[in-house]
């Protein structure tokens, strides 16, 4: 349930070269104006599941574009179910088409799998413990070409076709016949990086072996210990399994998030995280993440 | 198009005794928290048609009764369509049946009908000139029953059981055979009062004949007069148009909304309308109105 300090799920992964959104709750529109998010950026949507927390904010987004007259396409990755809905909604309740195409990918959430990649991304999915089929997603960055030394380039009077072979990691040969390795031109790239989404779902030991070294773990937390039953029997984590997890994973960091709306003060679940997961931030609407 | 201090439509009418709800746009249930509506009275929920900014928070808002473990009914008044697009989401959305009864009542739009009455108001539809099929809602007190004067009722020694009869109007007969009149005995009650809820519409001048006298017209003003064009285009009014409404339907008070996205500051609003009707006043998120 929403509240005027917790809105309902929704992320955007923001690359400075695209945008891509993580869920879609009721209010999320509003939500990214309010922090500034590029949303006319948006080309593809991930969706976790098929509870109205994590899409009823998808019509009213797709309205929006569409009044702002948006052409670009929308990609709309999500478990089966969801392109009836988004469809019988607009055909009853538009008086226009969208002026813009929009693409359904289906995906089985029960599956691990690949279900996007562009110049950046991997993206493929990972199976959750929830009521309903879901999954949450994993962004792993693409091998990047190797920096050139841009000295040791002028200094060879290495010419410009030669470069992208460089790049990529070849050797270079002199017009004197001398070769020149890779490690003295180019500089290694920036380790690859890996962001793991994860809501909504149960403790899930498998989790941690699918997302290891990830560098940032979102993972829904939405009880505190003493509610372990509930969180078993609703299909949620407690703070103390979602911090078990980034421990179990290795990872560089832990946002929790996704606190049932009977918490006001969200503390205790710092306190009852870092006990075993001391890199745990608390996730809350607006917050910035670099990494 | 929702902006974070103007969210889409949505009213309630709070008598005390009852709440009821007119449109639902994305937001309106974190909205009714913002402002402390009782949000959990609400038992009809009018919507005036089927564009997105006055329904898309409805499935949202019914999931958080569901959550909350509502079990009254909730009655859905809509121009056809409204049902299928929810039935089509909770069918595929949710993992649980509502525990509460929904029940849906269609209307004709474009026909002037009584689609509600209970103890206190009679509900009836004022078709509206938009580009879909869209009515307003004219909200009719019933005549209630007159106020006894305590004083007299003591002074005479009236029974308690011949209350009801002069509430309703009659005289009464003393045990002397003297017939006390009943203007005596009572008071005359309240003025019966109206409140028109009118959006979207293009200019109608049949709208005025329809809320002859209303204490409260709801009027959306989407646009100043410098866009009179593009108003009649998409089907809505300026502020001119509203406030033509509200004099000629000899109203008490005018409240307007609706503007496009594109005003930020709305004091042209006031200083048009009000050259043509002065009781005008601006609506904004969160706006009181006793009457």
């Amino acid at each position: 349930m929403p509240t005027p300090l917790r809105y309902t799920s929704a992320q955007v992964l923001d690359t400075s070269r695209q945008v891509y959104l993580l869920d879609c709750g009721e209010g999320t529109q509003v939500r990214m104006q309010n922090f500034q998010v590029r949303m006319h950026a948006i080309r593809q949507i991930f969706i976790t599941h098929l509870h109205g927390d994590h899409f009823f904010g998808l019509p009213g987004l797709l309205t929006s574009w569409a009044l702002a007259g948006r052409q670009k396409p929308v990609d709309i990755f999500s478990p089966p179910g969801l392109e009836e809905i988004i469809d019988t909604t607009f055909r009853l309740a538009s008086s226009h088409e969208l002026p813009f195409p929009l693409n359904f990918h289906v995906f089985d959430p029960d599956q691990r799998v690949v279900i996007f990649e562009d110049d950046t991304f991997i993206v493929s999915t990972l199976p959750l413990l929830h009521r309903v089929p879901t999954a949450g997603f994993l962004f792993e960055e693409k091998p990047r070409p190797k920096n050139i030394i841009a000295d040791q380039i002028a200094a060879y009077q290495i010419p410009f076709e030669d470069i992208p072979g460089i790049k990529a990691g070849a050797d270079w040969q002199a017009p004197d016949g001398k070769t020149i390795p890779n490690e003295a031109l180019t500089l290694p790239p920036e380790p690859l990086k890996k962001f793991a989404y994860c809501t909504d779902t149960a403790y899930s030991e498998s989790l941690a072996s699918w997302i290891q070294g990830v560098d940032v773990l979102y993972h829904e937390a939405t009880f505190l210990e003493q509610e372990w039953a509930r969180a078993a029997e609703t299909g949620h984590s407690t703070v103390r399994q979602a911090a078990a997890i980034a421990l179990a994973a290795g990872a560089k960091k832990l946002i929790i998030g996704h606190y049932s709306s009977r918490y006001r003060d969200l503390w205790a679940f710092l306190a009852e995280g870092r006990e075993i997961f001391p890199r745990l931030e608390l996730g809350y609407d607006g917050m910035q993440v670099h990494f």
